[in-house]
């Protein structure tokens, strides 16, 4: 049998650095834990517009779709600011998301007891936090046509199109059941059924699924207004937040930056499974390309790392090998080794990028 | 001459409760200050649903048109959570925003000294805070067409439509130009040009209204899911915050619960002048109808009663009056006194809703 196989995109500004790393973790995880990955390594994002003038090949694309799963670093920089909307770099990464359908993103704020100061928040409110967000992917208004700016009388209208199907709405529910299952039973989600009728569609649905197929699980429902005023509040309430494309991008960021270290957290997009029961899937750290700080060895590249071990578990179902993955870096963590991002106490051991993954090597 | 005019509206919940203190201080100013205005009050929201079938009787509408200013208490309720879309509360709300076509949403997040204790944000992030978000109010997703839902193939889709035009745009930029100037100068724009055609044409039009009209102010641009990273990361950084209807509504949320105490929040809410020069304008509490503390003498009149004084100071340009009346609630937070939401410090009085209103009485 062939090994399982992997794309990566490490793409632009601190994408490249980071991912050097997660290749290190890869190869180690092929020669001691026997589990050898198939790796290749493209391009997408504002690299690919300047080899091939477009965000992503069609070439890159095709191999995305082969592929069992996918890595991406991160994409975009000031370079590419005032390119057509059309070539942006973050097009690439939007046509990866819609032609390989993944259309349920997993995205956990997860407060790591090490960070917990790093917060803007006070300890006694993040400490412990644990909460997985799941955002529509491939739909919404991020998709929706018509779209466009056009004349209108003598002016122009910039217009967009939120859009949800029943059958659209139903599984990136059902994967949201599914997660709170495994976790702590309960869901909670969030629109705006008070003033768009895409929200009263998407909550109908939610509710339907739940009672139909999902009784054991809690559920409740929230306006993505007050939403964001809770995650700031208390948001420990909640275990599994299920919402739609636009407002999963803001209250996921939102439920992000809570943490204090938007540098550990990792997410996955997935798909429906293919012939052999694996999701089509990309994993890809939270933060961004960074490009104040690209190039210097100051990123942190735990986000991506643990991307790749959210890899292990969802598409190459290695609960156990992912669980090591993360413990090694809990450890480092634990031991006080921090990348540029998280100075600031006493006592701690500063690292550059390949520091932080020679001490994540070292504990596996 | 006859006096200037005022519509209030208590609505639902303890919307009746606060609004029954703000009437008390507008009754003081009449007495005390020379300040005497003629008011008549009526019904919106489920309140008025129970009494006409509608959330907003067109006679009500219509007076809202004439007087001089809508001073609003809160709507909506779990008795009226399964009324058709077309009659919940909340459209009566809706409807006098647009047809005052109030464009321009004053959203003040500010940190009273007394009470930085309360956000779940560490103290000396949030000591301090004063920033404006000014939300568009009258278009975009709110309001755009096509919306519904409706029958495609053998499955329903929920649609909305987000809109914007240039003079959309251009008119609430214009706004929140002129706030700046009289604050620190500074605009920062919100969108997510990298994904919404509608926030590139917002982004054109802002940078150009700034660089037509008002070059000496600072504007910077930022995408909305950063921007709520950001209003919890530090949001001393900002100034004035200009974004759409649906961005403001979330992030003037999150904005606002970082200060810990919404039952402290004003908001107004204003269109064009009219031809005395007046705006169109509605001022309301940020926060809700809160049903659960309704009735009961809990609810904190401070977010409505410097509602009042925002109405003083846009639409009756007595700016030293409006002080005047936030200096008395400032005072009487100093000394300590505190509805049930604002308890759990050592030495403070507790009082309710009327204690309240006569202790900012007294303090005037
Ligand atoms: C880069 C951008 C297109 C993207 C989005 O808006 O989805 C990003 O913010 C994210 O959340 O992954
Ligand atoms: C009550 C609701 C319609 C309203 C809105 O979404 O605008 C509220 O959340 C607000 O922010 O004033």
């Amino acid at each position: 049998m062939s090994n399982p196989s992997l794309l990566i995109l490490p793409g632009d500004g601190i994408g490249p650095e980071v991912m050097t790393e997660v290749k290190r973790i890869i190869d180690w995880f092929g020669a001691k834990r026997d589990l050898a990955f198939d790796v290749e390594e493209d391009l997408v994002g504002g690299c690919a517009y300047d080899k091939h003038g477009t965000p992503l090949h069609d070439d890159t694309m095709a191999k995305a779709l082969q592929v069992d799963a996918v890595l991406l670093g991160a994409v975009g920089g000031p370079k590419y600011d005032n390119l057509d909307f059309s070539v942006k770099p973050e097009r690439g990464l939007l046509r990866l998301r819609k032609e390989m359908d993944l259309y349920s993103n997993l995205r956990p704020a997860q407060c790591f007891d090490a960070l917990a100061d790093f917060s803007s928040l006070k300890k006694d409110i993040v400490a412990g936090l644990d909460i997985m967000i799941v955002r529509e992917l491939t739909s919404g208004v991020y998709f929706g046509e018509p779209r466009g700016i056009f004349e209108e009388g003598n002016e122009r209208v910039g217009i967009n199109t939120q859009r949800y199907t029943e059958s659209e709405i139903d599984r990136v529910a059902r994967s949201a059941f599914e997660l709170a299952r495994r976790r702590n039973n309960k869901v909670c989600s969030m629109e705006k059924a008070n003033v768009m009728e895409s929200g009263i569609l998407w909550r109908e649905v939610v509710q339907k699924v739940r009672d139909t197929d999902y009784p054991d699980v809690e559920l409740t429902h929230m306006y993505a207004d007050n939403g964001a005023m809770q995650l700031v509040r208390a948001p420990k309430q909640f275990d599994v937040i299920v919402t739609d494309n636009l407002f999963g991008d803001i209250l996921s960021d939102c439920a992000a930056m809570l943490t204090g270290s938007l540098g550990m957290l990792p997410s996955a997009s997935l798909g429906a499974p293919n012939a052999d029961g694996r999701p089509k899937a990309l994993y890809e750290p939270v933060h961004g390309s960074a490009p104040d700080i690209a190039g210097q060895g100051k990123a942190n590249p735990i986000a991506c790392i643990l991307s790749f071990a959210m890899a292990l578990r969802y598409s190459f179902d290695q609960g156990d090998e992912a669980a090591r993955l993360e413990a090694a870096v809990e450890k480092v963590l634990a031991d006080g080794v921090r990348t540029a991002d998280l100075l600031g106490e006493e006592g701690v051991t500063p690292v550059s990028t390949t520091g932080m993954g020679d001490a994540i090597l070292a504990a596996l």
